[in-house]
């Protein structure tokens, strides 16, 4: 492991001056009732209004501009139920060129839907990784596309680190940054970027106890893939890659992990409070913050707020349109 | 009605200069993918982010800014089921006095809820027009608390006025300002504010086809109230008054009726697209819009987006919690 080349802080540097033109820099909000709610200080990255309703889109476009021009005019691949697709197939068309997308045939039609929207070619497959992989591999062997995988990847960690070095910029003196974690391409960015702006600043890490395998793997110092986890944030199902791993082992101070309810009522919290809409996944790290009250009192953290798609019909007001 | 005195643009930059200290400075926000789906260019006022989650605290918090200290110390009363309750009830426990709801015992308990947690003395009644102005009369008498009319009032309408005032020193050179209107509160104060800036902006108004009070007394140049409207709208229920309708009649030059279909399209719309929670009236002015693109195209138009008070619980997510 100790041979894998992991980006350094000038990487999420270059790949911010690369993607300021395309990208969001998302605002930053507080909310006056969750700080005296909680007895602290959260400033919030609102990636939820990043394109495509996601931070993922910054690892996306970061790595197709940093392909050669003989690989763009081959193309990107990946499979992916979720906004890593879509932020890589509008990347994709940004730059004119093409994107194929291995998705699962059960992935939810609002998703289906927004990788279409965005011209990508997409292959449905069984919903098995082994049906993924070879789907994907197929493709690529086809096509001569550049596999860009979702986190285990050097430009799209780089990218992904563009969030919270934008954040830190605008609020210096925070004494905490915090970000969830799925395969940990936004933990590892977010870890590089914090330390490479203030080594002072700790780096958390925040998941779902019934998909812990971060908290496994940081624990155990090896890598503990999880079985099959069941959580409501469905952005956090994947398990730590090496590179991801590597940089979380060095960077990162603590993995806090948060019970199912918990992640729930911190969503809520959000949506009621702050009027912003977030997916369950963004929520993880305020929930972390209600169960360790004590850990986090009079600190000032950021909290990189990962994206808002999430299925709006069931409400009531839209139940019948 | 010639000698009803209405507020001047002088009295909605005094009440800017009162209330900053006290309210949000609302951030704009723009969509790229609402802007090239209706060929126009928006900018939305985000009073959901306002204090209580709507523009209604601007107003509560001017009127109670502007009593006398003899006025103070017996506080202020309303009736009220929505946002103005719970504005008034923060604002005068800003101020540390007292505030008097009269409420109907059917409002939701989200509201109550609201209003309680501000500290405001509550009482309920029957849901009646009669039931509420009796028991609102009683408390005045009783208490000689000072009654602020949620829109038929000077100091609130120059208070909402200050939404638009801010919105249009933002984006100077938008060529129309587009409110919703229930009682009028609102759009008159933004009538003020934009004349007083540009007379060259236009000032349309926006409200549900199904409670077109406005509408119809803007057209016969009379006050025509609604008889039981309904629409999910339940901001906009209310008639204009006397003060609002003198307004209105000088300074608006068009008030569009919409379809209650279209309202929650729109609503749809900048949930899904912006990630932001507005109520159906806020989504009032973009559903005219979406109704009549030909009359928006190619123009700069400032909504303002009127709170964000909505009951979640019918939510996936939340069914549970």
């Amino acid at each position: 492991m100790s041979n894998i080349i992991t980006p350094n802080f000038e990487n999420i540097v270059d790949s911010y001056n690369r993607i300021i033109k395309y990208s969001h820099n998302t605002p930053v909000l507080t909310s006056k009732s969750i700080n005296n709610f909680l007895n602290t200080n959260i400033f919030f990255k609102c990636e939820n209004f990043q394109k495509v309703g996601a931070f993922k889109f910054r690892g996306a476009i970061n790595s197709i501009l940093s392909l050669s021009k003989a690989e763009l005019q081959k193309g990107v691949a990946t499979h992916s139920s979720g906004n890593h697709a879509a932020a890589l197939a509008l990347s994709a068309k940004i730059v004119n060129t093409k994107a194929y997308i291995v998705m699962p045939q059960n992935a939810p039609e609002i998703k289906k839907q927004a990788v279409k929207s965005y011209g990508a070619i997409i292959t449905y497959c069984e919903p098995t990784l082994d049906a993924r992989e070879t789907n994907l591999n197929k493709i690529v062997k086809e096509t001569g596309a550049t596999f860009i995988h979702p986190y285990n990847n050097f430009n799209v960690i780089s990218g992904q680190g563009t969030a919270a070095y934008e954040l830190i910029n605008k609020i210096p003196d925070i004494d905490i940054v915090m970000a969830p974690v799925g395969g940990g391409g936004l933990l590892s960015g977010t870890a590089i970027a914090a330390k490479g702006l203030n080594k002072n600043i700790k780096v958390f890490g925040a998941e779902p106890k019934n998909a812990d395998d971060a908290f496994q793997s940081f624990t155990h110092k090896k890598l503990i893939p999880s079985d099959n986890p069941i959580t409501i944030a469905d952005g956090l199902l994947t398990s730590l890659g090496t590179m991801t791993f590597k940089i979380i082992c060095k960077d990162v101070e603590k993995i806090i992990t948060v019970q199912e309810e918990t992640i729930i009522k911190a969503m809520r919290l959000i949506w009621e409070r702050m009027k912003i809409i977030i997916e369950p996944s963004s929520a993880v790290p305020l929930a972390a913050i209600m169960e360790n009250e004590n850990l986090f009192r009079n600190k000032k953290i950021g909290i990189i707020l990962t994206g808002g798609n999430v299925d709006l019909s069931s409400l009531y007001y839209f139940k019948k349109s």
